[in-house]
């Protein structure tokens, strides 16, 4: 690889708890043992700017958000997050890798809100102008599964506040993602053991790897 | 009127310091005389959430402000004051009188920020699916005449650090809008006294009320 190549984006999904944190270092290293720079963000946030606004989505307040609100400030973010920070670390042939990215919207305001994918589709389209992860982990768990894995981390934010059913459609809206584009979205059994997700993990990043390289 | 009419949307628009804030009050009470009930807002704000993505907005900061991210919040905050306030007051047949709207995000963004006017188009449509104001009274004043009496009123914003060349091209944003929309945008030439500016302001509104109660 010379400096001249473009560094690829890969994105980690999931609903809350199936592990999307705990397995961004195993990535990353994984990927600077193929001798690569690597960079490891997260959304919302990413950048001064978009992590101020990732404060205004997770607080829990009276004022109810709309759900259009919720999505241009998802998107506001996001903006910022690629166009100052993920573009030109790729230009500069660094990898990158997040935690959550358009996909989320998708799955949490789309599916999970109801909003449609329909709507997100022309909002991606205006703010990004068809930008997308070259790979995506999608972590699946079942949802109880997951939420009892967050409950042990701590306190809950406004997302993590949401009822089982809320959390079912976003699984599922992910998983629709996931069948209309196989190539991009690797679903990854997250119900294991750590060591055996990273099993998974890692065979699916050989995949992409041998593709990419070639 | 009674209580099951629409409230009316007026607006009121220019570049900075041409006198918005100096004659919301005057354009409130002549229609409290008339037997409304007025409310006065203003945007970026309007609600606590909006109010909080307009302090993210004005912050002065070292990070790069893309502009679609200072677009996405716009009217993120614009969403959340529509629909959380304005269109409920409306509904209940309260006026809403309101210190810039989606005008200023033409103005400023597309004409003063190049972005153009058609990519605003599409996040307008988007947003707030044809919601626009009855009326808006555009205070009209040389640029440079603006600002100096801006400056008077106390230390600037991110915005007002901007260029004379920045403002007249907003300036020039909102009279392409007004020409384009002669019914709907009105043009006050404010740079005369406050009691000339108001007695303008008087004759418009007196027109335009005309109108609607026939
Ligand atoms: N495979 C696993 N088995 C059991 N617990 C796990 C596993 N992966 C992560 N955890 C634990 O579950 C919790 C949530 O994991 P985290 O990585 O924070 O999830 P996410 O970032 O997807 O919300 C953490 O306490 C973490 O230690
Ligand atoms: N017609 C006028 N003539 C002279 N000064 C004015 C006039 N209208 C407003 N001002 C003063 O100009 C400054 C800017 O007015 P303001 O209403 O705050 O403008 P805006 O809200 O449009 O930025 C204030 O100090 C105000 O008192
Ligand atoms: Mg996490
Ligand atoms: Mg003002």
């Amino acid at each position: 690889m010379t400096a001249n190549t473009m560094g690829r984006f890969i994105t980690v999904e999931g609903t809350e708890g199936v592990g999307k944190s705990t397995n961004m270092a195993f990535v990353k290293q994984w990927l600077e043992n193929k001798r690569h720079s690597v960079i490891h963000t997260r959304e919302p946030g990413g950048t001064p700017l978009a992590e101020e606004i990732r404060e205004l989505l997770l607080a829990k307040r009276d004022e109810s958000v709309d759900s259009h609100t919720e999505l241009l400030l998802m998107f506001a973010a996001r903006c910022q997050h690629v166009y100052s920070k993920i573009l030109p670390a790729l230009e500069q042939g660094t990898w990158v890798l997040c935690d959550r990215f358009t996909d989320a919207s998708y799955a949490y305001q789309g599916a999970g809100r109801g909003l449609g994918f329909n709507k997100l589709k022309e909002l991606e389209a205006w703010a990004l102008r068809g930008f997308k992860p070259d790979l995506t982990l999608m972590l699946d768990l079942p949802v109880e599964l997951g939420l009892e894995r967050a409950q042990k981390r701590g306190p809950v934010d406004r997302f993590e506040e949401e009822k089982i059913e809320f959390f079912s459609k976003v699984r599922q809206g992910y998983l629709d993602i996931a069948a209309s584009e196989p190539e991009r979205m690797k679903v990854i059994d997250a119900r294991g053991s750590v060591a055996e997700v990273q099993q998974q993990i890692e065979q699916t990043l050989e995949k992409f790897y041998q593709q990419v390289a070639s």
